[in-house]
């Protein structure tokens, strides 16, 4: 085996929040926290389970503390939350979440969109959320949309991923997630991006996070490995869907990105059956077939 | 951009015969000759259009002569069309056809499967049709099946594929076509299989011919054009389906494969919206929906 992809890929499971917050139908807690359970079971060790937004904004994740109170015990996955503001902080520390996401993007027009505020004035909220994150000793992690490629400004220029790398790592965040919302991304712009996030903040620090918009995910997952990094984000069965092209695929499967690293001979720790049995209890919920290949597959055997 | 990735791929569409062939729905002759038309408006230089195997055989490749005879004369792409015996070859000599492929496979097993005979008798078999063909000054490509897994023996070793690869080309093949035909490679699999092909017979006679059954096709693809591949063959929507997998992905996307090279900066001649535009014609005729991801975003916007 070349020497130019990894032994070992981290993978963090975004379903449950980032994948769900995005599906059409509503699905009860009581589900929810089945599924987080399922995938709990398969040997993920990064789980991102809910959003602690503003009730009022989001009603589907009004359920956030009582899906993150239901979930096991320790020892077990690390639970992610998203938190908006402080005060969303605070409600995830009422329940004993220990690891947060902050979220941000790389251009004003999309997270104008997104989240009413230019990137600037998203940072300036984030500074008392680390802070004090930090001081109760819990993880942030600092998730970057439209690395790739804008659905308004159209080109990013990898400066701007930069510049708000630099940022959220200054602020205390211990991990960076670049992602490609619009599934745009193509390999040879993973390099630019890339090469110097791994000198800012070193491999361990830096996760990709493709969308399978246009088939390209795993092979921006290979150009990506050959640079030396190893964290990858995914949803079980591709849950998510893309709001800015209706009916097109979402975030990259986990079941996708498992069969491709376990058939390179790639350690992972998760079992892809345990994944597919988790994405097919909840696609039954959502009442919907998945965008995975791999799930496809393995369902026609 | 990075000098691993060659500046310009030339792609081998497949759709008309490998994809039509192994899709359930019958085509009339005249739905065949508008999707190959519409295709040859595109840009492509290569267009496998039809095959002479028995009338008998495969009742509906009995058209294959008509198809053909109404293609539009040169200039225009290559049609190419399989012939499996010296019978397949008269009747397509009887009408013009200037390329043709023979079709073998890595294994046996897979060899009886799908021709009833062993790889030997294939390959023997063969050696009056590529004389004959030569000596008219016909092109022949030689399909490898199978090359990177087996649906009856599992594991295929590397050598077995170099063994076939030789006999066709000592037998005058002037191109290969190394064949993924249950879409189970993996990018570690690439080198070992290609490096030695790529010594044996150049980089302008090696194809490689990707099934997206778990979606790894483009990053096989990717892993193959750092090792100096040009040629990909590819079909229109992904037609094709796999016959080991019902419901699974089948032959590699034109319109995946163009999106991820164009991104890329890779010239390939060929338009993507054209393509497209055919896929929707035939896909419209066989009533189904595509797998080409690029086609459901492309038809999302």
């Amino acid at each position: 085996m070349p020497t130019r992809w990894p032994n070992r890929v981290r993978v963090v499971e975004v379903g449950p929040r980032d994948g769900l917050q995005n599906e059409a139908g509503d699905v009860p807690t009581e589900a929810k926290i089945r599924f987080i359970s399922l995938l709990a079971a398969t040997g993920l060790r990064d789980i991102e389970a809910t959003s602690f937004v503003s009730l009022r904004a989001v009603p589907r994740l009004a359920d956030a503390s009582a899906v993150v109170s239901a979930l096991p015990a320790p020892p077990g996955p690390r639970y992610w939350a998203l938190v908006p503001n402080l005060k969303g902080l605070e409600r995830a520390l009422a329940v004993g979440v220990r690891h947060i996401a902050v979220f941000t993007g790389a251009t004003d027009s999309f997270t104008r969109h997104n989240i009413g505020m230019t990137v600037e004035e998203s940072l300036a909220g984030f500074v008392p959320v680390v802070e004090r994150a930090r001081a109760y000793g819990v993880s942030v992690r600092g998730y970057i949309s439209v690395c790739f490629g804008c659905p308004y400004e159209g080109a990013v220029a990898p400066a701007s991923v930069h510049a708000v790398a630099r940022r959220l790592l200054d602020l205390g965040c211990d991990e960076l997630s670049i992602g490609d919302t619009i599934g745009i991304a193509v390999p040879t712009q993973i390099e630019p991006v890339v090469n110097p996030l791994l000198d800012l903040a070193g491999p361990e620090r830096v996760a990709l996070h493709f969308h399978d918009t246009y088939g390209a995910a795993l092979a921006n997952v290979l150009a990506a490995m050959e640079l030396g990094v190893t964290t990858f984000d995914a949803a079980a069965g591709g849950l998510g869907g893309c709001p800015y092209a209706p009916g097109a695929s979402g975030n990259l499967a986990t079941e996708d990105l498992l069969h491709l690293l376990h058939g390179m001979g790639i350690e992972t720790g998760v079992s892809l059956e345990g994944v597919a049995a988790a994405s097919r209890y909840i696609l039954g919920i959502l009442g919907r077939s998945s965008a995975s290949k791999v799930l496809q597959a393995m369902s026609a055997r």
